[in-house]
């Protein structure tokens, strides 16, 4: 997608042809700041701050992380240690133990002399297949938004909720849940997105809304609170949000407050959609519930950045004084609740057979 | 309620005899400070502003605010104004108007000459009744905690999750919600409350967490998201909110984003009350879809206040610099999703019928 008339993806390999460059997402939307990856701790780092976050982008991050280690030391031994290292750097998402393993399974049966431009053919790859499977969630996904277009009539705009980002920003391009909204406001669908703005951490206020105005997308921020109300008022047609992890039963594990939207919807007959590419489903997982949710630090819940007039950006205290906090980072979706899936092969029921369908290389697992 | 040892109420006579003094509530947690309403147009400001807020105490500023305009001139059209002008400051809220009927009855067969005293008599047993009706809410509501107590046995805590603030702050002394909280609390009953921040205005993070912690009940801050994925982990044996305005049919007005919760607590098994006066009651309203929403400024989502590290407070923007906002106050609840309502008369249904049962009065009408 394109800042200010350029094209960017979320990670590139830099000039040097082995480290990788990022968008530091925590300075958005404040500042648009590029930063070198130049190691796995690196890497690592960028996925624990949140410097990098998304499942899709996650994984694509780690990915890169791996080969730079295996630059450093091709060993198995070495590659078996940055795996586990990598993988633990954030719990939820299991993307970014997917694009490991993608990484690990290129490189594991061949001479070690091999294994660092393997190791950096297959992130690429993994940043190149996320772009066209991201692309093609966007196809799927307009035709739905074309039904509704064409239900609603008379050029009415559609209105879309979205929770968090799940935007070109959490992947390496065009975004999961945001896909088929560029997509269909690309082929003059005239459409609104009322984007939550997703505390703690804001994404939607900082990452979507941004996302959306560069693309010049109609858009409003509301609070996590708002979205309840909207939906009673008539005024949301469809939901569409990403997810950090399918259990193969269809539940779905996303920021934390997706729960929340999808009971709002299943009470005032909205589609909920969660948009997804592939390596997002955890085959082995029977239900959604034993999902590992990450706590993170109580900080982004008694703490805000933001900036003051003078362009500044600075940190202020936003709760009692002495108060604790807790910060469940996701939370679970249970399938009755959703509509559908939007993945790259298609639209199908939240349900093992309608993942099934989709996928069924995968009806022995 | 004590602050650092001192009793306060939320509103009191000045020591003039004439002109009322208030709490600040924008200024907290950061700071607590005491401003004087010398006129109706001061007590219309303090409400629109939300230096005062909570559906009690909005009520109880009205009354004096229209007892200063009385002062300033008895004469039935003047009164009349006063009433449509402060009537206006707040569309939410029922007790506004409910205050400044009560005040018009007090005095409007009165000559002239007696009509100042009638209004400060009636001012200050509205807010004397206020007092005593949240104790009793308290009494009632700390009856539901008992119960959950011995069914839980083994002095385990009862997990409450609040949303917004119904404390004290938010009524002349006690609380609606929180009443009960503080009763069980006194009364040696182990529990912890789940704060909800409660975003724009983080009303929950500010004012119930301040409230909480200054008279030592343990809590925790959780952003509003939260609130589903707690009661699914079985974090959450009942929940209880205040409330704006409750039409005959039992549906309830409250804090945006109160619907989510309600709706969360329903797919848990949760219970889900709403603690009220009966002055929050809309007798003459059928059902709450059409309780008029509040929408407010947009800069109450765009921008925070907050303390900076040397104690300083400014105000920050969060968001995607030029996307827009959207910012409604309110949102409906609607009765099937309660479980019941605390009033000072008793627990009752949510329904008609309820209501009747414990204002058998209200038949006719």
């Amino acid at each position: 997608m394109k800042i200010k008339g350029k094209a960017y993806r979320t990670i590139w390999l830099a000039p040097d042809g082995w480290s990788v460059e990022v968008i530091d997402q925590t300075r958005l939307p404040h500042e648009f700041s590029v930063i070198p990856l130049k190691s796995a701790e690196d890497a690592a780092r960028a996925i624990l701050s949140m410097q990098v976050r998304g499942a899709p982008l996650i994984g694509a991050t780690a990915a890169y992380g791996l080969a730079m280690a295996i630059r450093q030391d091709a060993s198995d031994e070495a590659i078996d240690k940055a795996v586990e290292f990598l993988a633990k750097q954030r719990p939820t998402a299991i993307n970014l133990r997917w694009a490991l393993e993608e990484m690990r399974r290129a490189v594991q049966n061949l001479p070690r002399e091999e294994r660092v431009a393997a190791a950096y053919k297959r992130a690429a790859d993994i940043c190149d297949e996320d772009v066209e499977t991201c692309r093609l969630i966007g196809v799927h996904g307009k035709a739905l938004i074309d039904d509704i277009a064409r239900t609603k009539g008379n050029g009415e705009k559609i209105e879309v909720l979205t929770h968090c980002n799940a935007g070109w920003l959490a992947c390496v391009d065009w975004g999961t849940a945001t896909s088929p909204i560029y997509q269909a406001h690309d082929a003059g669908v005239p459409l609104h997105v009322w984007v939550d703005e997703t505390r703690p951490r804001n994404q939607g206020a900082s990452l979507t809304a941004y996302e959306l105005g560069s693309h010049g997308v109609p858009h409003t921020i509301v609070v996590d609170n708002a979205g309840g109300h909207l939906m009673q008022h008539g005024k949301v047609d469809l939901v569409i949000v990403g997810t950090d992890r399918v259990a193969a039963n269809g539940d779905v594990a996303n920021k934390i407050g997706t729960y929340l939207k999808a009971l709002a919807a299943k009470d005032n007959n909205v589609p909920f959609y969660v948009a997804l590419p592939h390596s997002t489903i955890d085959w082995a997982l029977q239900e959604g519930l034993s999902i590992p949710i990450e706590e993170r630090s109580a900080d982004e819940v008694l703490k805000m950045p933001g900036r003051l007039a003078d362009g500044s950006v600075v940190t202020v205290e936003i709760a009692a004084p002495g108060s604790p906090a807790g910060n469940p980072a996701f939370d679970v979706t249970p399938a009755r609740l959703v509509t559908g899936f939007i993945t790259e092969r298609g639209v199908c029921p939240a349900t093992r057979e309608g993942l099934l369908s989709l996928y069924p290389e995968r009806a022995g697992e």
